[in-house]
């Protein structure tokens, strides 16, 4: 299979994944005596939820593009490899509503906040893992020539950046606001031009 | 990356984000004794919002395709910036079932009405952003030059399109019912051949 | 612009539209006592209306085809009139869950029925007049010269295709049942090779 | 119609179908003072429903790519049966709804598991119908010649594949369990190599 037709297939889930993120966030329909205002700003945990991960998902569209971009064809194990991880980012509508739902609760916060966390450790390794296979098992199908100590150092560069998404899994039990702020913290990174320059490499 | 990749992951998202849209039109489940007509009719402000957000939506797509298509390649800041936009675009179906739940509710409807003109606002100012990007500081991945002369009248002529946006804001403490008008006559000039003919060059 | 884009968004439109038709048949939570074969049988008119809705979307995205494909570049009235297209296309889910909803209450069927056939018969308007601004307006934009009198024939065919519509509308107060049934048989008769010779030359 | 659009569109509703799976999983709104850990493992049928129907959709659309892929233009046939299998990947989405939600109910979970499989049976005929028609009879429309004994073969492969989907509709009314069972095997087994390269050739 041509890998165009990876990459259009690719970007309609994500497109699709990034889009219906917004379905968590709902509109109050009981106001308690309160103001609409004071009920919004009482939901800003979802708004909070909305922008790490549709950033964390733009990120990873952007990162995508580049790590297909480089494949001339796809094979079988690329497309389920492939398939994997768009399972991991499918899911993250899930994800994110369970973290906006609960971070303001006594009861679960952590383990809202360890699963939502633990959902970005899950992509960044299914990430890897097709990024690994494209480079260090699948090199004949790369469109350029890529010396091995290069792949090696960018498939390294990746796996240091999933230790924060770590950080963030473990800190869920001591502060679930720790581990969303560390998981915004990531895609602001990635965002910034240096990083991504070394994310694009990646 | 290419243009056309960045364009084919916009469209996808803004499509989303159009078709959502009316998920937000519920299907009334109580007549309370009253005929089906009569409770439909009572939803009015939901047709009303969605032809207003839908026609918005549509016309920024139109927009958008004509920016992007000046570009022969887009680089990181231009993802970025888009990625700002995409966001801007994609919470519409909530701003929209916002003020279709809240325009008739005596309470909340000027709130819900400045969040949604604000949000019209916010995706203007990110598409002028976007624009700015492109046409001051990234004039050589256009495909063909423009004087500056010109870019600096498509900008002006930008910004000001996003006065009305401000004035719906401002306005909406007046009259909530005044804000989605004018967000609908927005909708309405850009679609007039003589604005659009502006807007293209925008 | 050229129509290829035009044809992707509106692809992507369609395609969100149909899929989203299944959200309208819901999972039974309460089965009051009988089995769940019981409570999804009494669900019937949701699937009915689902396959009406999904069929008909279905012969107007390959008709939509047709139409563009004839096209070689695209201009602003085709822009707009298409995305009144579209917005025609997206309510569907809406109108769909309505009659499904509806179709088998003694109060209301009648008002859904008629809503449900006036939807389709919007539809069907809105394509009859993008394809007349085409053929008698826009012939300049054809890719291949086509003779006057046989435009005027496609465009009368085209409303002659209307017309089972028209009676599905005024037949909903006699029985939303034959509404259905009426919009079933235009979907059937479409997807049927002779019509679909002339829907296609349409 | 050129196989182009066709698979775009097809692309299209596949990738809204296999993201849209996610909303059938539900945010625990009320712990009845258990954790939210417990009430999250309490819904396990609904993760595992959503892994089988994700790797189905996934590889169904992998063997859809191969088999359109083999075509140089499409004919109207082509399109109303591939529109027919577009509308069963649609539903999966509630057919996956269905057998999460009463997998671990005393009722109704044989009916929900037999609904299951046989919509996963139902598309598998839909995709071997299309399949049939276009080596059987639309062999002028494919882009190399192949062997008819060859082509007799890979639809006689494709016809014993969905053997065990009858098996599992059959052994749905002796355990719902099972029948996800094999339901997750197939996925499993189709993922695999040596059955990969019997469905692309498929």
């Amino acid at each position: 299979m041509g890998a165009g037709r990876l990459e259009a297939f690719s970007d309609g889930v994500i497109a699709v994944a990034i889009t219906l993120l917004v379905l968590q966030i709902a509109v109050p329909t009981d106001l308690h005596g309160h103001s609409l205002a004071h009920a919004l700003l009482g939901n800003w945990s979802h708004y909070a939820a909305y922008v790490v991960s549709f950033m964390t998902i733009g990120i990873i569209w952007i990162n995508h593009h580049a790590m297909i971009s480089r494949l001339s064809r796809v094979d079988h194990t690329i497309l389920l490899l492939n398939l994997f991880l768009l399972m991991t980012i499918a899911v993250l509508p899930f994800a994110t509503d369970l973290i906006a739902t609960y971070l303001r609760e006594p009861t679960g916060r952590s383990t809202a906040a360890c699963i939502y966390a633990g959902s970005f450790l899950v992509m960044s390794w299914a990430f890897g893992a097709l990024n690994a296979h494209i480079l260090l098992r699948k090199e004949h199908l790369l469109r350029k020539r890529v010396p091995l100590t290069e792949r090696r150092q960018t498939l390294q560069l990746a796996a240091a950046g999933t230790i924060p998404y770590v950080a963030a899994v473990g800190l869920a039990f001591v502060s679930a606001y720790v581990t969303l702020a560390i998981c915004g913290a990531v895609a602001i990174y990635y965002a910034m031009p240096a990083a991504s320059r070394r994310a694009f490499a990646e």
